[in-house]
């Protein structure tokens, strides 16, 4: 039984001076953390595949080979249910339109006769997607981040993932699985074919530097537990491209009197269930409502499998209640959260107001799951009040925009002088040269 | 006198298994230099304004003010040539033009029947402009930074300068200069007003943090010696933004037959006068070009100002020679090269060929000096190979996305089995119950 005292601890209306303290993300101490990777990486760099096999063995207590034979992901449908394959096609189809209508086209400009700049759109080559796997496999995250690859047009996908454990998996593993299912099911209906099964920060590593088979790539991509994401940290110093910085997942939740104590419970424990470190954040404009939420929290917490789980997140988490809605607002946009609900009246009036946010959930009939599934937008987002830089992973962090200019003879007649007067005033004389040399030789 | 053997090393035809060696940028050793810069962030963070006066006061004898008064960018433009400031205004022209064009709108997405999906783009609020002072104050740099955040609507922009040095600057800090006059005319041109007189690893510090006097940040940008640098790479390991991953600049040039050797040398040495650890690369069709650059280089160099620093830069450079105009392509871009100046007949047709570049430059009339001030196109680009994955600065830098969805009742019918089936089979229970206690309460 989880007692009312483990639930959200409520601010009233709290002056703005106090919000960064209220805004503060549970602290997470990484130093010991950090050494502990570090090693990790270094022996990946060391002793490559041999390294690799030996963790799986030690941690899953299995001795396949690294590469997944491609017959697996041919194989996979016939573990997954009708329901399930039909939702996931469904799930992809719409992560697909909304990922389409990203590939915007740029028009050339002339910014002076003679003078012609464009960028192209060009998609990075090799791209490494981690996914997690033992108990939730999350192959929603394969979907989020292989349908914008693909459609970047991302020449080589590689994708890591654990295999699947000895101990958990045995059914599986008899009927020859290396890897879950449901994530050779998604391989296949993306036509990824370059997996391995490694997972940890030891898969970071080796799409980092590469191994004997695991190819070193340009950018890596995906969520993880901690010791995945202090490896993106320590491998991202070192001038390795990643996705986004990692922090726990979130969701903030904007209520007034017309929102429904029962749906924002739902959805503030779907967000707590993802870990312990997880935070949820109510803010509303009525008292009442916090504390009908809070009902509602312990209600339903009973039902869930991993009550145990989202408990220990709420005792992070907190409720705050403004006087207006304007506040609410300021203050979202102070917090900056990963997931956004606003279920306040006429909610979809409001979104010019809304500064920092990764995605946001408008009115009340979209809840945050939507988004981590199914209604198209992508679910990588910026955490730990990274919104306030950063976007979510779209089309965009799977290319790269070259600019291309090219100056006609007559062009650089006009344009000489400019570079020339300048480069003179930077003391770069070189620069001023190079243009002069092309000026005189006319 | 600088000899031959002083200037680039010729590879030919190198096998395709020697490239990733040729491709090695120098190594930049930083361990001392981490460590140093580390205690002047953690000394900044501590002590805050009076650490930075203190630093100014040190590193330059002046005891300016910290906040650059707006008086003083008013008064900027009578330090300035007529011709200069033209010049500055036509670069602020071009640059503006080419980044108004990269505002593109996405049109809403709705991928099913009541699920409508769209992305905003919102500008950056606070930005951070570091701009490198000293003997040769980089106002272009204010230019290729400060106009896309004008255009990307950032509501603060805030800009960061080494103060005037008491020993080289004299008579203008006699006439009220605290900063160079061509940065406060930048300033006044851009309607820039928050200004301060703090260079370095210190500035960095101070924008990351923020002190007393200096605001912190969202996202900092903007290059600088290896002490700003290293202060952007510690900050970034930190979780606060920056623009791109640091690395000393560098030049690739393709020739064949129909380049001009000394076009080619005056590119190459605009290049290798940027600093010692400037890398420049020729790759050509033929070794008669490659000789006739390196006699061009020896003429060219001896009439430098900064020849010194130029000639230590030729000595971590090469030329390699292939015999093919398709390799040349294939290597450039596995060098992945900052600038790319591309002197073959017919340039433009091989703009599809190149895949990993910051900036191209097309012909035998674009020289790289062009994008460097005025073309339009920007000059923050990534560098040691960075563009394989790294996009230049460009008004995608100062924004960020936000994802929106609204989901009508009977939208979440229709997409509410799908994001069940999935939140059940990744073992996520609360994230299905989140669309259960809707579709009951109907």
């Amino acid at each position: 039984m989880i007692s009312k005292q483990d639930l959200l601890e409520v601010t009233f209306n709290p002056p703005q001076s106090d919000w960064p303290a209220i805004c503060r993300r549970p602290l997470i101490e990484s130093g010991a953390l950090r050494l502990q990777v570090a090693k990790i990486i270094e022996a990946v760099r060391r002793e490559g595949d041999p390294f690799l096999l030996e963790l799986n063995d030690k941690f899953h207590g299995t001795q396949f080979p690294l590469r997944v034979d491609e017959e697996e992901f041919k194989a996979a449908e016939r573990f997954l249910d009708g329901s399930l394959k039909e939702a996931i096609e469904t799930a992809a189809q719409n992560i697909g339109k909304f990922h389409e209508a990203q590939s915007g086209t740029e028009s050339e400009v002339e910014t002076m006769p003679g003078v012609r700049c464009w960028r192209r759109t060009v998609p990075i080559e090799r791209v490494g997607l981690y996914i997690p796997g033992g108990s939730a496999p999350l192959f929603s995250t394969l979907l989020m981040l292989g349908v914008p690859a693909r459609i970047a047009g991302c020449s080589e996908i590689i994708v890591c993932t654990p295999p699947l454990s000895a101990s958990e998996a045995g059914e599986l593993i008899t009927k020859g699985c290396t890897i879950h299912p449901s994530i050779s099911f998604c391989c296949a209906l993306l036509g990824i074919t370059t997996v391995f099964c490694v997972g940890g920060a030891q898969a970071v590593a080796a799409l980092a530097y590469g191994t004997e088979s695991v190819p070193k790539v340009d950018k890596i991509f995906g969520p993880g537990n901690q010791y995945v994401t202090e490896a993106k940290s320590l491998v991202s110093a070192d001038g390795i491209a990643v996705d986004l910085p990692a922090g726990p997942s979130e969701v903030m939740v904007l209520a007034d009197a017309s929102a429904s104590p029962a749906f924002i419970a739902a959805d503030l424990l779907s967000q707590a269930e993802h870990g312990p470190d997880s935070q949820v954040m109510l803010v509303c404009t009525e008292e009442k409502i916090a504390c009908q939420v809070q009902e509602e929290l312990e209600l339903q917490l009973q039902k869930l499998e991993r009550k145990v789980i989202a408990a220990q997140a709420l005792k992070g988490s907190k409720a705050v209640v403004f006087d207006s809605i304007d506040k609410m607002f300021d203050f979202a946009n102070s917090y900056a959260p990963e997931h956004l609900i606003v279920a306040v009246a006429d909610a979809t009036s409001y979104q010019s107001r809304i500064i920092n946010a990764g995605s946001v959930f408008l009115g009340n009939y979209t809840p945050e799951s939507a988004g981590d599934y199914a209604s198209g937008t992508n679910h990588t987002l910026p955490t730990n009040g990274y919104a306030r830089a950063w976007s979510g992973v779209s089309l965009d962090s799977f290319v790269k925009r070259i600019t291309f200019q090219e100056i006609s003879a007559a062009g650089l007649e006009a344009l000489g002088p400019v570079i020339e007067a300048m480069a003179e005033a930077e003391g770069l004389q070189a620069h001023r040269n190079a243009v002069r040399i092309r000026m005189r030789r006319r």
